[in-house]
């Protein structure tokens, strides 16, 4: 399941953003890939352990934390510190598959990349290329989305950011280890969900099928989750 | 999960049961059991290879196969070929766990027995003692439904037969193997249809949360089953 | 995964079922659809029991047996013997998902549907509308295929066939159990099989990673398969 | 399983914990309870970041790790820090299923709640109701054990707490995420641990089988536990 | 787990045999190997179609049906019809994994390969070279069994048959489908099955701890048990 | 899968550890074994707590994260401190099968046991007996390393420390955790690198293979890692 989150960040918080990260410090982005990705990447990427990108960073977690669609959708259990890159001058990113298991910065802990995300922080209108370009059952299909708006997609699925042009793209990206690793179960689980939801604004929340749901709900996610 | 079909059955088909079982060439039941289980075994079993046991089979099984209850919760892959047994003058069945994979007579096949079944053929009032006693987390309990009526009961579950004082039991049993062999699995499915029914019956089959219910059902199905 | 089969019929084939088809007897097609699904299906269906639906029907399966791009991806365990539709005169089928679970006609069997196909066997100029569109992350993706061609795509998929508007569309559809449940491992089997195809031209069959990696794919296949 | 724990706290323990519990800040339930049930939970609830709930909690805690059957049944990974309510004055909590999974206070961690615990810290003669009530098989199963006594049972269950309409009830609950999540499984863990244990003291701890069954206890749990 | 059959057939039965195959014919070992297999297949098999193969055939499944120990360690659930080859004059198996999921002959079943095995049907003193030759953790282990002995081993198993390099070695090989696919399981059930015969002899079958044990068989077979 | 890490640590490395080891404090082994295995295992180990167990711990740990073969073949997700142990004079370690669930020493988290090693620190000359016996398919295996490497085997292999006939055999063991839990899997993910590895150096990094089959195996990491 692929799923967009718009505005997760409103267009001042977009601006705060975009005037902090103009001032930001931008390394080689080489430095971030695998040893396999190095050789397909091209852009620059903010320096994490500088003070912006930590604020920046608690931000985006904070924003994620609190978004209804990104939590029944992603149903996280654990959120790699958001990073933030920015491609200019035919910068790209090619054909790739994320490396699977990734050490989460300071920490003893590793993360399994069940989802890959995106978050768009320049307008489309200000540069040129640069969609992420997805592989799927119906060819390679281009995102690009509002500053501010949210793209996540299975982290088992081929992508790459296409050459930026024109203007620069600046974007944070993250991933996600899911309480519920496979992409089929998490869809399901979202489905019965939007229909438990839908239902309680229709029969109320003490109706017995909402009730008799929600405890499939529950006991579907019981066999399922781990964390 | 335990499910009570009330009536598979019909009084008068009882009572052409009864008439035809009276008549019927009974032996001994050690025949029947493993070689543990026949340390505990003590009751009287129908001939399966005679004209009338073949021919109260297939009654039973078209029942079953038209009986929604029976469908929906026992989800049927394969049905052992049910036979028929009777207790009197003190016999009973001790505790035992049924065989987990038995081969199907006349067949090259085998069965997983997922669900075990008895078909109670005599009335309650006409015998005294008969209990299917289930093990379960609150002590044994002890089941003597109409006749006509069947219980479905995992297999899994530690049984027994308590001994027939007065009167003498006729009863039907077989097994289930299940297109979804985890009694958790099947039971969610079970409450799922349900409330997808009751829904269909409040909000008609067009409803947009039938709909995507009923998508979830058949993914869960197709995630589970095996056939 | 989505798969294409390019001209699993040839030109003269296609001919050749265009004109036995256009002789055929064509019905109501509710019957072949569940209770839900026959709220929404509007089609003609061929009679399955005729002696052309049964020749017909035979050719597909031939010609897919000798498919090495169907045999590869779909590692077939069952296949629902083909049948035949026409939509015409806005004739339609509404948005849904197939059952999960299948009796095979004629057969104790049943199947689990992992994959559903449709066979197109209409040139797409001849007629308008009547796109298979199936429901992916990236909106409803429009499918319509060259005469002769096949689309395999994974059951749990919402799809529907738009109506056709302009001259009629005949087409065959079937399902799929395959040897390997999981929409994601047979995808990876596949892309396995591909390397080693490839490997195999590059570095001849005796080579070391061709044998290692072959393998690899023999025990992922007995890891997953059921047959 | 359902698991009674029979004296998990003596006689005096339980003096102890009532004589406190009487003095401690009791406030309204509904803030402990998800947002469906929020809708049926009538109750009161110990401060949880009082000194005495910290205090309790851990001699609770205590108790439950030197607890042999505790520990050989419930096979713990992680315990979700126990709570105390009261109900009296006809308060109850309505028919429901716990959630899933949740935040584990003051930590980062999320627990899966595959058991759920009561601990009854009110003898049974001292009020009137307040049974928990458990849906099953057989019917709402009735539990009112003497101070001190704990149940666990699966925490997918449909369950209530009876109105209390004389006296109160007091109690502390939690949950437990097992090392070995399915219910089945760790049944058959429990049920091979006593017949080691019982062998043992039969034949001692040298005996072939013990050490044979002892390595199968093992391998078993090496293949379904999580850490 | 690796499973030597000692004596499947008696002296007279492998003279039996060996007179009967003197007369058989023989013919060239590549038609049976799949494509990559054929590369590495040099040695003689017996017309499958043959009378003398058909009769053989049965035997060695009778046989094996027999045996306790065949039947407790392979959970057989389907067996491919048993195959003659023949190596002499250097001729030799290179090293391979046996394919996954086969056509049983005569029939539209498919068979997956969970065990492989190997009868020997020429003594050891007759014969140079020829011994299995299976690729473990502790580097080839070379097999070489008395006439009328089987081996069965993991079909995932990397192996070969060395050269023969004086006289020839006849044998059967095969496969088996196991009712239970993972090797680690049917590993535990074999063990666990052992242990409570050595109970049975030593306590008796009423005995509490072989019964628990027996249900514990039973219930874990139902977990893992596909047919 | 069985794996021998040559000279993870130098003969220098080695000599330095030999000498301060000669200096630790040796204490009865007794106590770091489970109930059971305390009645086989007779041995000296060193003081955990002592300042030279933590200091020669932390050597073995950095050296163990930096070696390749250990990380692709391990894939380590937690490591038990390792302990060192010595054995003279007819000392041993009867046959037993490793616990499947530890407490971390100084922390609150468990591990479970997928991975049992031993790392030799006395020359196989130096003395005799001592051998790591492991049972397999093929009998007994006797493991006797040079110092300074390591045996890294399944830990659900029965196994035992011969008794040591002359000299003494000072030796590190340790437990891990792997990502992946069954040895299979870890087995075939093993296969697969090791096969990229070769490509990559025989085709390049950027060869169309090398990055399908890197796909490939992330994927089935990310569907079989928990961490
Ligand atoms: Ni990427
Ligand atoms: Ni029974
Ligand atoms: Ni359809
Ligand atoms: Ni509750
Ligand atoms: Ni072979
Ligand atoms: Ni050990």
């Amino acid at each position: 399941m692929l799923t967009v989150i718009e505005d997760l960040l409103s267009k001042q918080e977009v601006a705060k953003f975009t005037q902090s990260l103009d001032k930001g410090q931008w390394i080689d982005g080489k430095h971030t890939a695998g040893s396999q990705a190095s050789k397909v990447k091209y852009n620059q990427q903010l320096d994490d352990s500088s003070a912006l990108a930590t604020e920046l960073r608690n931000v985006v977690i904070r924003k994620l934390s609190a978004n209804a669609l990104f939590m029944s959708s992603a149903l996280p259990n654990k959120i790699y510190p958001p990073k933030f890159n920015r491609y200019q001058g035919g910068e790209h990113y090619g054909l790739h598959v994320d490396s699977s298991v990734m050490p989460i910065p300071n920490s003893h802990q590793m993360l399994r990349t069940d989802l890959s995300a995106t978050l768009f922080l320049s307008e489309p209108s200000t540069y040129d290329g640069g969609e992420l370009s997805i592989e799927t059952q119906f060819g390679l299909q281009q995102i690009k989305l509002n500053a501010g708006s949210v793209i996540l997609y299975p982290a088992n699925s081929l992508h790459q950011v296409n050459p930026v042009t024109k203007g620069h793209r600046t974007a944070s990206f993250f991933w996600v280890e899911s309480l519920v690793r496979s992409n089929d179960q998490r869809s399901m689980l979202f489905d019965l969900d939007q229909s438990i939801q839908a239902l309680t604004v229709e029969l109320g929340s003490n109706d017995a099928e909402v009730k008799r749901l929600t405890g499939v709900y529950h006991n579907l996610m019981r066999s399922w989750a781990s964390c």
